[in-house]
């Protein structure tokens, strides 16, 4: 299989970690979404919504999506469980985690980290982030003071996905000792067998 | 099953129309983000992130995030395939549908019809929500004009959840007939069978 992807996305760190963990070797194509890569016409015709990671299988087909390229490596797996309501849990944390935690966390690092997001990197902007950032990591926080993992016991994709964006949160001004079980849990999550840092690119 | 949500919301319409098409009874609770009752402790017991719709199994167990609802419901039905392959084009659509259409198509909407929300619908942001709204219907366009439907011949949840937005994105001021086989798609989705509007509240 193919990745297509940026080192230096959580997003696209994701499906490395996963595969690393899972053993199983893939190709690593470094694909910038920040010099415009992911706009041109050749990189839509793979993926028409110009984002990465993307996923290639062997027999040419695509599929993008950080969170669908999870579920996908992962069925059959410790990562991914069989029980109908404990896979529904690994969705929702999946679907928080793009909707209510990454345009958030993740976007305030980028205004953070890259110099040509400056701009947009206005005080109001750096303000709605900063709360909607501590509101998620509050939930992540709610959660992870009853159980080890986001949905109990084992570790299954949802944690790979927030462990993405929140292990370095601090990158966009998150005050991580604020959140002591989010903390331990980042931790746990490093321990975990197979675990890569984010800067190996596979 | 118990189902809280608002009737004005199109989140919550994907599980009603899909407990419509599933014939399966569910007792409506209407719940309102509007008025703070999402935000209050009895109710972030029950969703920690404050939101609806949120699904309360007859077990007393919780389900949240709208997509996740979805999810868990059409397993093993015609509307979620078995096949690992289409599977991950439901999960690639439902995730697209978080994070690159609703911040845009539905906040545009938001921002447009609830008397609360003017005050935030100042020219730029009412400008990036077209932008972006259009962008997605736009990625929508280019697969809906290959396929009768998201993932391909069948109707499947990633064609609900799109739908609940898309089918009153004019409310937004999206210009839907710039989107032909996106239009011929809402018609196709409302024709099937076991539709119901979205003020039908169950």
């Amino acid at each position: 299989m193919k990745l297509y992807g940026m080192t230096d996305s959580g997003n696209c760190y994701k499906p490395r970690l996963l595969f690393a963990k899972l053993g199983i070797p893939f190709e690593h194509v470094e694909t910038s979404s920040r010099d415009g890569t992911t706009r041109k016409p050749d990189f839509l015709a793979m993926n028409p919504n110009g984002k990465v990671p993307l996923l290639e299988l062997d027999d040419g087909r695509f599929i993008w999506e950080s969170n669908a390229i999870l579920l996908y490596l992962a069925e059959g797996t410790r990562f991914l469980p069989d029980d109908p309501y404990e896979r529904a849990l690994v969705h929702q944390w999946l679907f928080f985690e793009q909707y209510s935690h990454e345009p958030y966390v993740a976007v305030r690092r980028a205004l953070s980290r890259y110099p040509e997001r400056a701009a947009q990197a206005t005080p109001e902007r750096m303000a709605a982030a900063l709360e909607g950032g501590n509101r998620a990591l509050g939930v992540m926080e709610r959660q992870l003071s009853q159980t080890p993992f986001l949905t109990g016991e084992g570790l299954t994709v949802a944690d790979i996905a927030l462990y993405a964006y929140t292990h370095d949160a601090q990158i966009g001004g998150f005050d991580l000792p604020r959140f002591p079980a989010v903390s331990a849990w980042l931790a746990r999550v490093a321990q975990d067998s197979g675990h890569v840092p984010m800067d190996s690119a596979g």
